[in-house]
């Protein structure tokens, strides 16, 4: 486990919070009663408002922040379309079988685990300090026979081992076999070998149709939906560029995953860079990691375009918005880097990609990819289908070009060369500029030219003054016609929020560590919880009123009612990360004012029913922060609750 | 096509309005530029905001106002667990091959559509109107060769063709051939014999896991996930009963559509009936059905509930609330029937099932299904994996049960019965508490009895006193263990999306029928739009200051300033169902005043910005009516701009 901190400086313990986010059922193994199926979970309750609000917050930030056209395609997609795409061919892993277990390894996963495990003993044997994952230790002495501990390396090795895995997201599958081959890698669990590296398709297939006869899979990407509908997004934007499209769904590649997309047409300029240019943001591009290290660079996102580190201001723009809100979720500034893929490591579609990466227990987790995909897709579909996935623009200013044109003469032209006509036509239309400009010196010194025509007699053919003239002219062209490029920023939902999870969590002092989900009240499953001090009937109607009071200002609560003292009430939902409490009590009976607790500080001020409704509001819309409302309304110190 | 009327009383031109639906890309069909493929579409931009805007409502209607648990369960389900809830085995919809062209048809459908042409052939020879569907008929022209128009029938044919649509979700597979057979039906395009039906399953197939060695399906149902996750509901809810759980997501079944789906566990009374019992509905019971007829009956749920119509007040609580949901999203009281299945009809699950129904040119649709499900998921899963799908509940009082008890000597009973010994036991276990005092009668008299036991000797087994005890005791049970019964409404949102666009379309008087979509200001996909009078620049800032405070108020707005006439823009949106629009005109650049219009009635009103903002938030959350605004403000007629 990486050694990874929490605002109050404890390592963050992955068992204790996977426990908590199970027991609170966040997420729950799926069919767990059938004996569970590895990858799969589900959210319950708190985790479905979690991801639910990350995704109201996403669209706000995005699509209704820029106007964007948000789109919603079907998760079928045929097979030709897959194969035009580059997905059937490309859209692999490389992976190893042990053949003796059967188990399968992702390549360098499976490099990066054995070397990172040596050294690890490496580092015991020299009598350096190692951080423990208990329960990898566990799992490992049941099962594992291969990597002894405690090995030291020579220094040479160490330095080997170390660029490797610095460039390990560099290697295809004949140099991870190589690698494999050259520190005898085995399967960690047996010592057992494995076989090489062999490409597997990510996407899952199945047939569409009433008698399934039409083979698809289900898609990998949310992108390509948006790309076949290119031409009428551009009509529905009334023709009018740049323009950006969104699309939130599930996409499926052998892992299911909510994510959210966007497509945005690439323009020279970003009209809105200016506003995030002087972003500071930590930057680890390609040319570092090649060299072997990961140290990242630090500055501004104006001076990165600037430097050429990132190539254009529409892709550094949205690395910026990305940044933004990632920070909004509650993400640590100082556990975000954005990390650009090499040159092997990019999707077949990628011209240049930057992941935004969050650092957990787990290490860098990739996040967001922020892929330059160019004019490919909407390319390749065009040249498979003949549809017009371009843009057609006026020019404001006829463009004048000065080009040599040819004329033949057809009456003559077609009686002479008879069936090879349309060869020798073509042939004559393809001829570049510069030798069209050689060829009319020819032609006027000598009344004839000779022109290269593959497959017709004896490859030349002679044109005479008669049948060809090749003369300089000005052709005026009105519409401009193109294949924009597109920048493709795609966001895993699932990963972002496990990351974020890490990263908000932490435990209260105490005499039993407590934990802490301190989630920006925005995202927060439940912003607010209803205690009656007691089971005592006379608060039923105060809870009720408050409540419906909270629906209809739409701000989400829960009410616990149970017997369980106040303070075991707030810890289970300090764990549920809800931001706020409000105590019915006795006084409350009297004098109808209520006292409202801050999850974090839990501290405590106590107002009118009005004033503490008016004030959660406020909280859960972003209008105020807590220290604000401290502020106004008078604290109160009456009961222990925290 | 089915006569429909619309509001303003003309019939739904369902060409016009599908043409303008793909025009202003509410829908579109999925992979155009690859030729298509049937039954696949994507949603557009107002489509996507449309939907959105459902599922919010229907969250809003059910999970908030409920307190019900939301989930998101994975889509891929293991095998295993399909078999078990009897979906591999049993979900199945009846299909028939014409084997010369390869079609597949369902049968139902098939002899539905059949049998009607020829009702409709019918009443043409008899000189009634026909309603003829233009485009239906024009493809018919080019392909059909069976179906002969306007040929009389017998009037006893006539009865019975009637008799039998009205019952036609009742037929299975072999009454389905028995009909195709009586009635000779045959592919109407060629008038080609088709095969017998076949049960054709509707599940999407695909493989599980990175060697995608598992067989599985994409989910059929949302409600599976719920089920499996039971135990954890039950304990998240700290084991209070009832419950209910939701989910929202995509389903797949030969088709795939956003559903979304509710469980709630079924009680002797519901607590909140008493707050829809008035509600009066359209109940249309398979008694009826089964008679030939398709005449609704109308009553409150509450009468229905009591003459028992719909069997419980869980159930009628549900169809009273789904009343309530679709009529918020503007779906016409006249146009909704709640249908109850007939035997046959009822998926393998469901112990009765009443579906919300909504009238369409396509006829009635299916929109809304409402099983009840009792404990058959619960029981097999539980059945299967051992897991305890059951509430425990300590009773407040223990339940004191008198029973006849038996005892067995096991030192003799082992030595006496050797390998039988345990079958001779569960023999003895399995007797009723009839026969068990019968026997203790006979033990008290004879001193011996004969119990039978299959497959152990004759079949017949001795026991004397000394070996068995037979004696009426008392027991106490402190703890109520029960599997609960399940009510499971289930969404279909694409269906009632498109059924309750018929509903809000009409089309506006004036030189040429002008489109308009009423969507109710909830669920539209925007709510205002803002229309500068021409492209002068002055109006810029001050259109720019009115969107970025219809964003901070939550208020979704889009801005037309293309240089079309502002009757034109208008018509436009109405065609989108933009509910406001907000005119910014010379007046407005000099003393701040807007005008705004109703989409539906096309008044305008005229007042400051700030009255003007605060009127269009109150108006999009629904806590005013045009027809209040009009009372608050002055009435505006300066420009014509309907």
């Amino acid at each position: 486990m990486a050694t990874v901190a929490t605002r109050t400086g404890q390592e963050v313990d992955r068992t204790v919070l996977d426990s908590m986010l199970r027991r609170r059922m966040f997420y729950t193994p799926s069919f767990e009663i059938y004996g569970g199926v590895s990858g799969l979970y589900d959210y319950g309750p708190p985790g479905t408002a979690l991801v639910a609000n990350m995704t109201d917050l996403w669209r706000k930030h995005f699509v209704l922040e820029e106007d964007m056209l948000e789109v919603d395609t079907t998760m079928l997609t045929p097979h030709e379309i897959l194969k035009t795409s580059g997905h059937v061919d490309k859209f692999a892993d490389w992976m190893c079988k042990d053949p003796k277990t059967g188990e399968i390894f992702r390549a360098d996963h499976l490099v990066e685990e054995v070397l990172e495990a040596r050294l690890k003993g490496d580092k015991e044997a020299r009598g350096q300090k190692v951080v423990v994952d208990e329960e990898k230790e566990a799992k490992k002495k049941k099962k594992s026979k291969g990597e002894k501990k405690a090995v030291k390396l020579d220094d040479a090795l160490v330095k080997e081992y170390e660029e490797t895995l610095a460039q390990i997201d560099n290697f295809d599958g004949p140099e991870l076999e190589k690698l494999i081959n050259k520190y005898d890698i085995r399967n960690p669990a047996t010592d057992g070998p494995v076989l090489p590296p062999v490409a597997f398709n990510l996407m899952f297939q199945t047939s569409i149709g009433p008698s399934s006869n039409m083979p698809g899979y289900l898609r990998p990407e949310t992108a390509q939906g948006q790309f076949l509908n290119f031409a009428k997004l551009l009509e529905f934007n009334q023709q009018s560029m740049p323009f950006a499209s969104a699309s939130i769904g599930k996409s499926f590649r052998n892992e299911i995953s909510p994510r959210a997309g966007l497509l945005r047409v690439r323009w020279q300029e970003a009209p809105r860079f200016v506003e995030v240019k002087d972003i500071e943001m930590s930057l680890l591009d390609r040319n570092v990691q090649l060299s072997g290290s990961t140290k990242v660079t630090k500055m501004t996102i104006g001076q990165a375009v600037e430097t050429g580190l990132v190539d254009n201001e529409t892709l550094g723009y949205f690395l910026a918005r990305i940044q933004l809100f990632l920070l909004k979720l509650g993400c640590d500034f100082t556990k975000l880097r954005f990390r650009q893929h090499m040159a092997n490591e990019m999707a077949h579609y990628a011209a240049d990609c930057w992941d935004a990466e969050l650092q957990t227990s787990y290490g860098w987790i990739e996040c967001v990819g922020c892929a330059d995909r160019s004019a490919y897709d909407l390319t390749v579909h065009k040249n498979k289908t003949g549809a017009p996935l371009v843009v057609r623009e006026t020019r404001s200013e006829p463009l004048r070009i000065e080009e040599f044109q040819i004329d033949l003469d057809k009456k003559k032209f077609g009686p002479r060369f008879k069936k090879d006509a349309k060869t020798v036509e073509a042939a004559i239309e393809a001829l570049s500029q510069e030798l069209r400009e050689k060829l009319s010196l020819d032609l006027e010194k000598d009344g004839k030219i000779e022109v290269d025509v593959e497959g017709v007699g004896s490859g030349k053919v002679e044109l005479e003054k008669d049948i060809i003239t090749i003369e300089k002219r000005t052709r005026v062209e009105n519409v401009r016609e193109y294949t924009p490029n597109v920048i493709e920023p795609s966001f895993g939902i699932g990963r972002i929020m496990y990351s974020m999870i890490e990263h908000v969590y932490w435990s209260r002092a105490g005499d039993e560590a407590r934990g802490v989900l301190s989630f920006p009240p925005a995202i927060a499953p439940t912003k607010v919880l209803l205690v009656p001090l007691s089971t005592n009937p006379a608060f039923k109607p105060l809870t009720q009123r408050l409540t419906s009071k909270l629906r209809r200002l739409g701000v989400s609560n829960r009410v616990d009612d149970s017997s369980a003292s106040i303070g075991k009430r707030y810890a289970r939902n300090d764990e549920l990360g809800t931001p706020f409490g409000i105590t019915v009590d006795f006084q409350s009976v009297k004098d109808n004012s209520f006292t409202l607790r801050d999850r974090d500080s839990t501290r405590q001020v106590r107002a009118s029913e009005d004033e503490i409704l008016q004030a959660v509001k406020s909280l859960a819309d972003g209008d105020e922060t807590w220290e604000d409302i401290a502020k106004r309304l008078p604290e109160f110190t009456g009961q222990e609750v925290d």
